[in-house]
């Protein structure tokens, strides 16, 4: 009988962490479902706040539910001035990653680090949720020499967001748009910065030294960088003619291609055609993107040469060129992916303490046998 | 056929998460061996430099090696005035483990975030090293309203690290039993941390954010937090005639008993017998610690109630009493359990990006079917 001591599964992949009922995936089909509900139903007719809460709680909330949720949100936006001055602090030209796990760490030594009771830790992820977003706008207003703006409290999460980096309330297509975008980034299972929140979770650290351990596992490149990467690459291929060489090109050196594939979806990610709709709605506003061409002919090179092979457009591909028409800067993509995650990470750091095992997996050891010590003027 | 798809084990127990060459457990004896050197011979003969490069080089070095590792970890001792500045507008009152989060995640913004070359990643894990000490040192003395002691290149890592933090040179004793705690907390394979650190790498995430995460594992009471517990335990506790009683309490209340039992030993911790030792060393030089008297009445009652249930003293057991007799305030615990360790983390940070697959581990779900969305107004 195969039993999982003998086996080693690179990245974990297929092998259970968790019994969750957050969210469920199925990738052969291309299907995602918070709490039981299609993201396609929840993208078009939810709000950030309502997911989030039904994230959280299991259930949609009733107007009273979401009313006290949203004006709890709205109450712990602003951060504290302690944390204001470590973050001005913080060199202009630190990545804004860097930034918002430092930020997150310094609020360890703010707030109560125990986490035994619920009262305590809802009061957490409220504040976790809420100040991610302030946290990243602060900062952002800072390196650029600029006046910090303050959070206003008759903006949705969304348009505030909007309205603290850029100082002026959004147009509401912009403010929908980055809602819908919200929605599609609060929850994906057991991907790499969620697992770390289980695992830094599981040691019983506090909330907040559990979400910085999470934001360091989403800036990675393969993770959540990839969003910035990908916007990279578009403006390297330059121009829609330029893209079927360029990706071909990638294909035979067997580089990464940022923003395609996932190990969850053989298939279109769900969460991708959302937002390859969400631009046309942009465009149709906003004006059209010439980055979002270069990408169709992108995905056609790629589907059609890897799609057979399970290798299709993920969550990354489309959102930066949300993002980028609605003016964020291409170093605030990953960050912004932390916005709404943070409710996702509460949710299963919630779920894990709550029947708690310390995560320690084993392994498989391929290093010398007894060895003994030598003298240093022995060894040469 | 039992296939992993299908097993869930809490806490990924016994499951395989790597191929490592960096150390090995046999918890049914007892032994740990850094790359195939016993750690009883390597707490005796070498030094924390020397281990942990052979930790971090998989050999001992030649004389010539040492020095130039010894040279290059004393080059890198002195923080960037920058990070200086943000430890500065740390609040006083936070712990240093969430200080210690926050100034490494910080470093992510003053130093190359890529890690796709061996010089830049040998640059980043000495800086790390080195600086871990002088972060917690310089953060322990603003807090105490006293000026930042500079480092000292004259000083080994665990001398240098008493002087930062006490403003004296240590006598030869303490800087000798320091040395050999730091020995016994550079690597214990698959651990919390070290894991935390494997799967935030797998994103190929830079190294500051990566080393962040680990250390956000390792504050968890039910990781590095717990020597801080077993003070306050025997602290509480009070003298030695009441810990029998005290013990048998919380055996019937089946309380956590912190520094007892570990995942992979189920009989005596190596390193707690040599730290139990190492006391003695301590004493001699300073005087008895009456903490110490507590301990051994506790350790009986556990071994004799759980011991044939494989509970027995762990590393956190009596590390804490040492470094009380060594001045270190209960709070810095934690840190400095991180300073040898970060050696560990970057051992099995090289290990998974030089054979990398992204962690994503699969879940069992066990929420809801499909459900369809209801109008806010028909909930309730």
């Amino acid at each position: 009988m195969t039993t999982p001591e003998v086996q080693f599964v690179p990245g974990l992949a297929g092998v259970v962490a968790a019994k969750s009922s957050i969210s469920d995936i199925d990738g052969q089909k291309g299907i995602l479902k918070y709490r039981g509900y299609a993201i396609q139903e929840l993208a078009e007719k939810s709000t950030f706040e309502e997911s989030a809460y039904l994230i959280m709680n299991g259930e949609l909330p009733t107007k009273q539910q979401l009313g006290k949720f949203d004006s709890d949100l709205k109450r712990n936006r602003n951060v504290d001035p302690r944390l204001l001055d470590i973050i001005k602090a913080f060199p202009k030209s630190g990545h804004p990653m860097s930034a918002l796990q430092a930020a997150v760490a310094a609020m360890g030594m703010l707030y109560p680090r125990k986490i035994d009771d619920d009262a305590t830790n809802d009061a957490a992820g409220l504040r976790l949720i809420a100040q991610t977003a302030t946290i990243i706008a602060a900062f952002d207003r800072l390196r650029k020499g600029k006046e910090v703006v303050p959070p206003r409290d008759d903006l949705s999460h969304a348009a505030n967001f909007l309205y603290m980096i850029n100082g002026e309330v959004p147009s509401e297509t912009a403010a929908m748009v980055f809602d819908v975008c919200l929605v599609l980034h609060i929850e994906h299972s057991q991907n790499a910065s969620t697992f770390t929140a289980m695992v830094t979770g599981s040691t019983t650290a506090d909330p907040y030294s559990t979400m910085a351990s999470a934001i360091g596992s989403l800036s990675g490149p393969l993770h959540g960088g990839a969003n910035e990467r990908v916007l990279a690459m578009l403006n390297e291929i330059g121009s829609p003619d330029k893209a079927k060489a360029a990706i071909e090109c990638k294909i035979e050196k067997k580089e990464l291609i940022m923003g395609m594939g996932h190990r969850e979806y053989k298939t279109m990610d769900p969460r991708a055609t959302i937002l390859k709709g969400l631009n046309e709605t942009v465009f149709q506003k906003l004006g059209r993107s010439p980055l979002f061409d270069i990408a169709l002919e992108a995905e056609k090179v790629v589907i059609d040469r890897l799609g057979a092979r399970g290798i299709w457009p993920n969550v990354d591909f489309y959102s930066g060129i949300v993002y980028d028409k609605l003016g964020i800067e291409v170093d605030l993509f990953t960050p912004v992916f932390a916005i709404p995650r943070m409710a996702g990470w509460v949710a299963h750091w919630r779920e894990q303490i709550a029947d708690n095992r310390i995560f320690r997996p084993s392994q498989i050891f391929v290093g010398s046998g007894d060895r003994k010590y030598t003298p240093i003027e022995k060894r040469g």
